[in-house]
């Protein structure tokens, strides 16, 4: 934990409450759209928005005009140093001895939109509770753990049409299943989340070119929270030998707010302990993940809850495993971590962990869950905890809507 | 194959060829450049290029100002009416006795580029016999097939990044691949080709529904020729459980004429026997395929040669099982139908096939054969056989460079 006493306050009042997601040191990137004005890039402090449009139009701030766009795609492809420079600039903006005429919008007034146009979206498999707790479930404990896996971080192409913003209602995907007699066509009877961290890549990468852990550390501009939606049931029957599918097509949840890499820099830390060594070009130069508190619940019961440095492999070395072939990297690309599990059941970021499979049911509000049924509200969360401060992500949730038979 | 007994015929010479690709019958849609002007739309017949964007400009075609795009998304997007109007006006113009002032570029001074902005990439599994021989080679006889093999058409995300035009040169990859003492890092010592058309869609579908065969045919702009080079060694060490990744991100070669739906439909046959009913969902209305040769060649040497028909699910079922979530589809999507081999060595589209993973080199030009090496030149071609005329694709090639270490 940073030992800042007292950490520098903002003169948005909201902004100073120890509890509040959205403090001065925070100040994560988000698009919004308030009344009828059509969406715009803004930032988050305490329970405003900075709206950024109005900051350029009087000057405050200045990245050529691209915070009018309805994502923030434009911005994050004018490099670092402009991503540094605004956020210097924010900063004394909204600090106690800081400019109150920025124009701001109540974020109870305002819709939130998906933060980017999401270029392309990988989903890694990095917590090696989950690799392994999962991997038994699906194929028994002899080859839980793939042979690779404490090698190179495992991970497999997503959809990136159906990744959507908090909020947005999720349809219970129909699929084809295994059945008694042959494949059967029904609603997903198995419907499960997963909490993870999806890393925003900031900057391209040519098409042959390999990028450095250092490099890609380089690239990344933030982190939302990410709900890889997941049909078990469809996954089992269809992931042989391609990968999953449709069982990961339904929905990709994420947060509205980028918190940058450079709010959550306090909290870097090590991850997990490595059982061998790592080939070179997965080596890391400093420690690669955050301190960071990361949970879930279900209809507002606290669920899940674990820390981020149960990790394996951090965003900058899959970022760097993504262009050992020379796949070129472009901006908008999301990555997602893969489910963030602790070691304890208690600690698990899915269902299929934490009641084994379906076998052992959760009590939700005195409610037993196998599996998530219609209706029910999945939400995220993660902060990392500063003193007398806190650098959060705000809400990603999501109810689930019956199925279209 | 269709009896009209004397084809109609272009007053540009060089379509009447009947061994010429771009008959008046094909009319594939291309973005072209020629000398300091950008890229814009176009359309091949015989040796000539129609430049469509001059063409809007005096009247002779109407669509919106589209032509004038970099890639054909925003004239596809504009629907199947305007495909069908343009179509049926370009067939007139240029007729034998159409409009000789129509302009047109030579082919030989134009360069070609990617046709479409790649929105996502999939790439499916879906010749029997492809599925069936790589099977033995990565899991052995007892468990080639995947269970639910025949119940479904199996796929996974590919990157669209990486998707590139005819003529591009692919970089041989370095990679992670299992060594005698664990994981070694090494240039890719097994790669391959995959001969495969791909579908571009045409057709946005929203989130939570889905489309029917019947529906996802109407989506279907139309097919391009696609090699989807493939690091065999990478793959099989990274595939498990999770799928192909960075074997398959090294680079996708597509050709730069789109062969419309409408130009291949007189050619539409039955696919492969079914060995079990199908789920109602993927059921077809009318036979899925069309009766068309394909092949590669190998530094100029014909290599393996097949028919489409072989195929055992169509890019209408694949769209259609691709949407069984509710996921999604864009304008510009790109489907890979998988690789296209037929039952002898001297039908297979992989040379993991044709050498039976590697074991029995292939000559080429006297040189043997197990994967590609470097300096190689793969090419692709299609073409479905008319009465005096062929609905071909022209090349679709790729020259491999050796790796950066």
């Amino acid at each position: 934990m940073p030992t800042d006493a007292t950490p520098p306050r903002s003169w948005v009042a909201a902004a100073n409450d120890p509890g509040c997601d959205f403090p001065l040191q925070n100040l994560p990137y988000g698009v919004f759209s308030a009344g009828a004005e059509p969406p715009r890039c803004g930032v988050a402090i305490g329970d405003m928005i900075v709206d950024l449009v109005a900051c350029e139009a009087r000057g405050l701030v200045n990245a050529g005009g691209t915070f009018a766009a309805p994502q923030l795609n434009d911005f994050i492809a004018q490099g670092r140093a402009v991503w540094d420079r605004t956020r210097a600039r924010l900063s004394a903006l909204l600090a106690e001895d800081g400019d109150k005429s920025v124009p701001l919008v109540p974020m109870a007034q305002a819709r939130l939109h998906l933060p980017i146009r999401v270029s392309e979206f990988t989903d890694f498999y990095a917590s090696k509770n989950h690799a392994f707790n999962v991997g038994v479930l699906f194929r028994g404990p002899e080859n839980a753990l793939p042979a690779q896996w404490t090698h190179m971080p495992i991970g497999y192409n997503g959809r990136a049409s159906s990744v959507v913003v908090s909020g947005t209602p999720i349809r219970r995907p129909m699929g084809q299943v295994r059945g008694q007699a042959g494949p059967e066509w029904t609603a997903c009877r198995r419907l499960d989340l997963e909490l993870e961290l999806g890393a925003i890549i900031g900057a391209d990468s040519p098409m042959g070119a390999r990028v450095s852990v250092a490099q890609a550390e380089e690239m990344i501009f933030g982190y939302v929270l990410l709900n890889d939606w997941s049909a078990r049931d469809i996954q089992a029957w269809e992931y042989q030998p391609l990968g999953p599918f449709q069982s990961k097509a339904l929905g990709t949840t994420i947060s509205p707010w980028i918190v940058t890499q450079a709010a959550l820099e306090p909290f870097r830390c090590a991850g997990a302990e490595r059982v061998n060594p790592l080939l070179p070009y997965l080596a890391e130069e400093r420690p690669g993940f955050y301190d960071m508190t990361i949970g879930w619940t279900m209809n507002g019961q606290p669920m899940g809850r674990t820390n981020y440095n149960v990790m394996y492999y951090s965003s900058a070395q899959q970022l760097a495993h993504h262009t050992t072939s020379g796949c070129p990297m472009r901006v908008g690309d999301l990555l997602g971590s893969g489910t963030i599990s602790g070691s304890g059941l208690e600690q698990t970021g899915a269902l299929l962990e934490m009641t084994q499979g379906g076998q052992i049911p959760v009590m939700v509000n005195g409610q037993p869950r196998q599996f998530i049924e219609d209706g029910d509200e999945v939400g995220l969360y993660a902060f990392a905890q500063g003193q007398g401060y806190r650098i959060g992500f705000g809400p990603c949730t999501g109810r689930v809507l019956p199925a279209t038979p």
